[in-house]
């Protein structure tokens, strides 16, 4: 029987376990989907895969499935951090979504001379990220890091992680070309600009950093959103898990 | 000076010509970018490059500006198709702005089976590639092409242009793998299905059709925007141009 929806949870998940679901998802289930208690359901939390389970109770206050198996162990994930400028309107809630798409491990919006954004919404951001993830088959959902600014974010950079800092102007190599070196599967992280680009003196930095390689993503000026979305299709094509498959499909 | 704006223009570019601008273009200098004649633009049309133009006349009916000196000449770009079953909403919207900032020549709806939005809005996509390419520096705008039944698209293929399908179900090679086999600056396709994906026999087709590589993105099933984006983003970098730079900044 193919599930009638996807979603994240925060409890443990184990064999015969009752999982409470949050008011949000009953609603969604009761009101949206119109599921009735029975249903089967697939359940994920970060940590314990992907399991079957039916929904035992339904309420307008909360709701409950309890697990039957597990469909998928938990299995690693590519370790790949995204560093964004925060940008306007819904383009940021898309950056969220697709590069949960794509895999990133974790989102940290990072201030720069020239971001003009000077709120971000973290908790619309993570909704939109648990959103992707119940969708795309993802057994975590990325975590949304706290904005902070883009030089403390390189001062506390850890040893071992590698940084593609996509930069449209001055020298830069092509981004397939430095990923054809890079180690696969190796903890990195991908820097993407505001629209208005780093100013001078962040180039500078950047270029300064032994852990950063400055890449290009061709001769069109990309917007943020559109390069962030760009890059992380790359790494996971070219350094991350762009060779595995997505899971077989339920039958109907 | 840097140029105030960046317009399409229909007209042939030639040293000295006078151009004119749409009632459309003249609102937008006026009124939102709230310019004065003898301001610095800059036009392209696809066939003669790009130019530096100062604002001549600037009137509520209509503008026109002069041509000062060619910036860059007209430069081949990439031949590379995206067929795409039309998506609900904004997201249509938003693949023709992608598709435009990473260089598809050409934008073809194709319906399938399980494409769910019957109608599409041609002219707004077209407007939104304008506005795109006039922001991503290209060249030129892709050509958006009226919307056709996928199969009608299949058995009218050119001779000697590939098309790489992706697939979220069945056989398909890594797209970056396949890519890494092909010829580059090739004439190419990308096919991305509907949300449900391609029905079987659809799947079936398009394997034993045999300028069709199926491809799949890894193991995330992505959503049809996200897989458009993604495709063209590794066809750029892997075949197309990605290795090239954008032009240098104007200084301010």
């Amino acid at each position: 029987m193919k599930p009638a929806a996807r979603l994240y949870v925060e409890a443990p998940l184990a064999p015969g376990a009752t999982i409470p679901l949050s008011e949000g998802q009953a609603h969604y289930l009761r009101s949206v989907l119109r599921l009735e208690p029975g249903r089967r359901v697939l359940l994920f939390n970060g940590r314990e895969g992907e399991w079957l389970a039916d929904l035992t109770e339904l309420r307008k206050s909360g709701a409950a499935a309890t697990t039957v198996s597990q469909r998928r162990p938990q299995a690693p994930e590519p370790d790949l951090w995204l560093l964004f400028a925060p940008i306007k309107g819904d383009r940021v809630d898309y950056v969220a979504e697709k590069a949960t798409e794509l895999g990133a491990s974790r989102l940290q919006p990072v201030m720069t001379r020239h971001t003009v954004v000077g709120r971000v919404n973290i908790e619309r951001l993570r909704a939109r990220a648990v959103e992707a993830a119940e969708q795309c088959e993802r057994l975590s959902v990325p975590e949304v890091a706290a904005p902070r600014p883009l030089r403390e974010v390189l001062e506390a950079w850890p040893a071992g992680r590698r940084l593609f800092a996509c930069a449209e102007a001055g020298p830069a190599r092509p981004f397939a070309e430095a990923l054809a070196q890079a180690p696969r599967d190796a903890p990195s992280g991908l820097l993407v600009g505001p629209e208005g680009g780093f100013s001078p003196d962040e180039l500078d930095l950047l270029r300064e950093l032994a852990f950063v390689t400055p890449v290009g993503l061709g001769p069109r000026l990309l917007r943020a959103d559109t390069a962030a979305i760009a890059a992380l299709a790359l790494w996971q094509a070219l350094a991350g898990d762009g060779d595995r498959r997505p899971p077989p499909r339920f039958e109907n």
